[in-house]
């Protein structure tokens, strides 16, 4: 697969049902869209939806007529449909209602999205440096983990941003936790704030570590950790063995890693690929994805994350 | 169906796979669960998921372990599924794994959280009156659509909420669209806010329409229609009759209906049964609805809508 022509040649027009992030990759329409299908051809987009949104569809007042427009607007012999995604009832739903051979394409779209164009990656940027920017302006000392949460996700607001995931702020022992819920701890070191912003659709996932003492050590092995990442993704390199690069090195010292290396990011933070030790993908020019390699010990955890989007011959990390 | 024993009277399990909110109504447990299962058995909750979360789970490194975990735990005859959310490709792969009969139980899970426990009722209540004391504290005057709803997502995420949508805020014309997106433009009557709050897990939908001069008449309809809803909303009730009361009286000042007039909340926004013309549901004890009656013209519209509890005799007006 390269590009959008390739499903082409095994379908007519893909039929996407909202919710699915795919609603909005290709109509870029904000909103709630619920009800809604965008049906996409190789040369337009027709969008189907109940009269309560903002932008160009077909709009229905009633099922009647929704499954009247499906009918007509996808008059077509072969549908390709997101599997991963719709969900059975509504495929078992609409392939009664149309009656044409359904094709998965789910493998394709996702792979589709995982190369981005130069507006995506734009975007992603923007979303990266208004993190970073709030990151800077966060204040930790005397703060619960909770407040230091409300204050980042206000300040992502105020920016007409959204969080793009649950932002994790973990003090002390609880950053040995890698999904972390914040609570009322006030600051203490070890601490780790791991967010992103979601904008204009994009998102951004970044984590920072704050160590003292003897964590100093351990801090400098993930760092080294994620520098070697970096410098091992370029077009062309085997997912799996950057991540196995960074296993090796982290054995050395004795420590293993106890999650992926790192994820594809851009609509959604977990964005389809993760960079694990079965990836079997090829990192190409253009994707972009969080790298976060982490150490885990019983008392503290340290992890540091960056976004990258893959150049030729190296990763260039957003600032 | 009366309560959830019905379900396993046609099967042995009910398997959640995440994301499906049916994970947290089941598990009480927030946080991510990323490729998560809760399987329910009459007796007992058992959480299959990956080593990143905090709870009780069996907890699975890899591919393998994780099916193993699930054909152990799963050695029954029926399982029932959410073919509402279960997407087709994970319904396909675990039909396979499982070998054994599939039953969706879509449509009584959705019964089964259309009446609330009560403290599931107790969770909307302190969610509506979250939101009703930032509605309160809200000021319009010189600001824009988008700080307004800056001001309340903020004020949400101080009190450990976070939106339970996104905020409509709309000023002037932009009240016309049910589903305006907020933009720059500054405060003008008439104004319509619509927020909701979602409050450790449970969701709040409230609506407050400011209008002056002539549009006082208009809002005045709106208010009764609202009312006239809430005294049709008791035990034995139909719901499609409390939407044609309503239908008539607006239509006695030839006013139409844009969309339904209510729907459940619960753990989501729209949490499953709308009252509209074809809602061939009765309303029962301990059902909560947020109530919208809503008249658009063509140069402003105006909306109404409070949450509320139906009780034995009366629905109950969350204040």
């Amino acid at each position: 697969m390269r590009d959008i022509k390739d499903i082409f040649e095994k379908v007519d027009a893909i039929l996407i049902k909202s919710p699915d992030e795919n609603f909005f990759y290709f109509t870029r329409y904000h909103g709630m869209w619920e009800n809604s299908f965008a049906i996409v051809f190789p040369d337009k987009i027709e969008v189907i939806a109940p009269p309560l949104e903002e932008g160009k569809a077909h709009f229905y007042k009633n099922k009647e007529e929704m499954e009247k427009l499906l009918k007509k607007i996808l008059n077509v012999e072969k549908i390709g449909f997101n599997g991963a995604i719709l969900p059975h009832n509504d495929f078992l739903y609409l392939k009664r209602l149309l009656k044409v051979k359904f094709v998965d394409v789910s493998k394709e779209l996702k792979y589709l999205r995982l190369i981005k164009r130069s507006d995506e990656i734009a975007a992603i940027k923007r979303a990266c440096r208004l993190s970073l920017k709030i990151l800077d302006e966060t204040e930790v000392e005397e703060k619960s983990e909770k407040e230091v949460v409300y204050f980042i996700e206000c300040e992502m607001r105020k920016r007409d941003a959204l969080p793009a995931f649950p932002t994790i702020v973990a003090f002390g022992k609880n950053t040995a936790s890698p999904h972390h819920i914040p609570e009322n701890k006030k600051f203490v070191t070890p601490a780790l704030i791991d967010m992103g912003a979601k904008y204009r659709g994009y998102c951004s996932d970044i984590t920072r570590s704050f160590v003292e003492g003897r964590g100093r050590k351990l801090y400098e092995i993930v760092e080294s950790g994620l520098y070697l990442a970096i410098d091992e993704m370029r077009e062309g390199a085997k997912a799996k063995e950057v991540y196995k690069k960074v296993e090796n090195f982290f054995a050395k010292y004795g420590y293993k890693m106890r999650h992926a290396l790192g994820h594809s990011i851009g609509i959604n933070v977990h964005d389809g690929y993760s960079i694990n030790e079965k990836a079997d993908f090829v990192l190409k020019e253009n994707m972009v994805f969080a790298v976060e390699p982490a150490i885990y010990l019983k008392n503290y955890g340290i992890r540091i994350e960056e976004d990258v989007v893959i150049r030729k011959n190296k990763a260039e990390i957003i600032r």
